[in-house]
């Protein structure tokens, strides 16, 4: 039995790179960027009109001059029109380049037009202004996204601007997720009265989604040699298999020792955790990851959450994950001496708190209750009671407030 | 020109339903359900053994029969198999369903097992213990998930436990998002010294992803007959058409017009706020809604997710939609009589607090931030002044915390 703190830490030195690939860039959407991503131009890639109006040399503003005759008119996208004399301006749209021989713009809302004249109503002008100029934001060969984040709308927007039709991306881990059981039967079944359909593994798909990743489903029935041929396959296919369910004590509980006959390295077997705490973690000499989590749905998914997903993510680069601490919004009481993981709601209050409150009405392993639920709260071991107002580490599981 | 509040109330005005399909339950992740789902049996829906060990009746051991014959072994999956007489136990596994003659769980840990024989080590024993009850965690036809909530992997899986194969979901509204601006080339061209590439619309169809919504994309030039013919065809084949630029006073800033020359009723033009704000809205007489967002990235993004998303998602049923409130981590000024909305990097102190780090280094134009950020704050037009430890509510934008 190891406690949640070594659990974890034995995991995440099991993190490996699975390499990358080239994705177009509009695919690449949720996945990790893999190295930086540079500016193949100035941001802005010209001295860009930021008002619409009339672009003019600001040394003849500065001498006195308030008309300007207009000498050509030019929008988005057309070559610039150069000033011929300080007398001139050029009609000028947004997001126009500006011409050289220009300085400054002055904005509709400041200007009479008439045949053919701008005449300026303001004394308010300063060189330089509503202009965007070229390279402000980012110069040419800037990283404008660093390696190892996530790929956001803003970045695939970032890629096309940039021109980078094709995205470096980590690779992602190939996983399987093993049901086993003889109780369940399919999801179009009608269960016997002592059957139930199986659902784990579907849960378990889905959460994944989200990392990208596309689990296969494999269900296995409650028999040694097919079991045995059956993980060996597993083993050799996939880098990372997650199992559900047969850890326990019981007499049909033969997945560890499975295992161990397929030379999987046991490096934990049981976690001072509730709920989740029949977990057991081994790698295979030809590297596969073996997962077996306990076959409780709760339980399922409190260890998805607490060790695969920072696992996977560390996997793809991302070492630093940000910590989520909420504000417990009840007083409740847990004696035994296991990490315990709560289901909560979770909200923000009108002082920019995080809370979470309590949701179990039947003990952790009621698995109703986590349709409602937002996150697991992890509530240290060392204590018993725990009061409302305190803080704790949070483990989010539902997409949150966007 | 309309307040910010203003705006959102015209738009969440004209959320509209657009109907269920249903949907295979794996298929379903990340829609909005759009019926309440039920139970078909109890959940658990058999007295559930929740602990390996032995099923006996507590009358014996309160009557102080501390040894049992083990008449059969029952696995998970196994019919119930039922004690003959009270001498009798019955070895059974965490999932199997509790003999009808039972009531009582005694787990490994508590007994010894010795030829045939179990003999229970320990005193505290009570009725009933070990086993998760029939009916516990709902009762046959009970509401297990509630009409308008997104469908979360856990969701999937309660599908699943109660065998609905198909999920009747909200239908969403198609979508076409289209670019203006003869200065935008295609991400694979390069682009001349006063041309950009198309990204904006790349952004928002990144961004409805998210929401289970796959945008078309459709540029068209400047150019008045083809805009009014192409714009025509958008507002008979689609629910909502999101524009991209051509909205602000310029020249070829020919949006407005045509969308008026086409029927379709202006709602409103300009906002308080910055940035975003020459937005227009309208609605077609056939039902289409016109989102015309300023082409400047950062105004589409704040445009699309301080109006557009919660007009989405107030569409397909969730009307009461979390607010987030951020505590702002540095002081700044903002004096325009404008609502500003600030590029914010989110995070979570050990207090549980969510702060919003200010990440504007060349103002709320600067595209290049957007990559950093996570949220815009939205900042109050009546104060000029912001102080660190204030709290105004934010729009997140990036997947937080999971």
């Amino acid at each position: 039995m190891v406690l949640v703190e070594e659990a974890e830490a034995i995991i995440q030195a099991q993190a490996r790179d699975y390499g990358t690939e080239r994705l177009p860039f509009e695919q690449a959407l949720g996945r990790l960027l893999a190295a930086d991503l540079k500016a193949d131009r100035d941001l802005p890639p010209y001295n860009r009109v930021a008002m619409d109006g009339i672009a003019i040399r600001f040394s003849a503003f500065e001498s006195g001059r308030r008309s300007f005759t207009i000498s050509a008119t030019q929008a988005a996208g057309d070559q610039p029109v150069e000033l011929q004399d300080a007398a001139e301006c050029v009609e000028i749209m947004t997001g126009a380049a500006l011409p050289a021989t220009a300085d400054t713009v002055i904005r509709y809302e400041d200007l009479e037009l008439q045949q053919g004249v701008a005449t300026v109503l303001t004394e308010a002008v300063h060189k330089g202004q509503h202009i965007h100029w070229k390279g402000k934001d980012k110069k040419q060969h800037d990283v404008v996204a660093e390696a190892n984040q996530l790929i956001t709308p803003a970045l695939v927007s970032m890629a096309a601007a940039v021109g980078a039709t094709e995205l470096p991306v980590k690779k992602l881990p190939k996983v399987v997720v093993v049901s086993t059981g003889d109780e369940l039967v399919e999801v179009h079944e009608q269960p016997l009265p002592y059957q139930i359909r199986r659902s784990n593994s579907y849960m378990v798909k889905a959460a994944l989604e989200k990392y990208g990743v596309q689990a296969e489903l494999l269900h296995i029935p409650d028999d040694l040699a097919a079991a045995r041929e059956q993980l060996q396959l597993c083993l050799q296919q996939y880098d990372a298999v997650i199992l559900s369910g047969g850890v326990s004590m019981g007499k049909y509980d033969y997945v560890p020792q499975v295992l161990e006959e397929l030379q999987v390295n046991r490096l934990f077997h049981k976690v001072r955790q509730k709920p989740g705490k029949p977990f057991w973690f081994g790698t295979h000499a030809a590297g596969a990851l073996v997962f077996a989590l306990p076959g409780n749905p709760v339980s399922t998914f409190v260890c998805l959450h607490r060790y695969f997903i920072p696992w996977l993510l560390a996997s793809a680069g991302q070492v630093q994950q940000q910590k989520v601490h909420a504000v417990l919004a009840a007083d409740l009481t847990f004696n035994p001496p296991l990490q315990y993981f709560l289901q909560v709601r979770l909200s923000i209050n009108g002082r920019g708190q995080l809370l979470a409150t309590p949701l179990e009405g039947n003990g952790s392993g009621d698995f109703a209750n986590l349709v409602e639920a937002d996150a697991f709260l992890e509530l240290p071991r060392e204590q018993s009671s725990f009061s409302s107002g305190e803080v704790y580490r949070a483990w989010p599981f539902k997409q949150l407030f966007s």
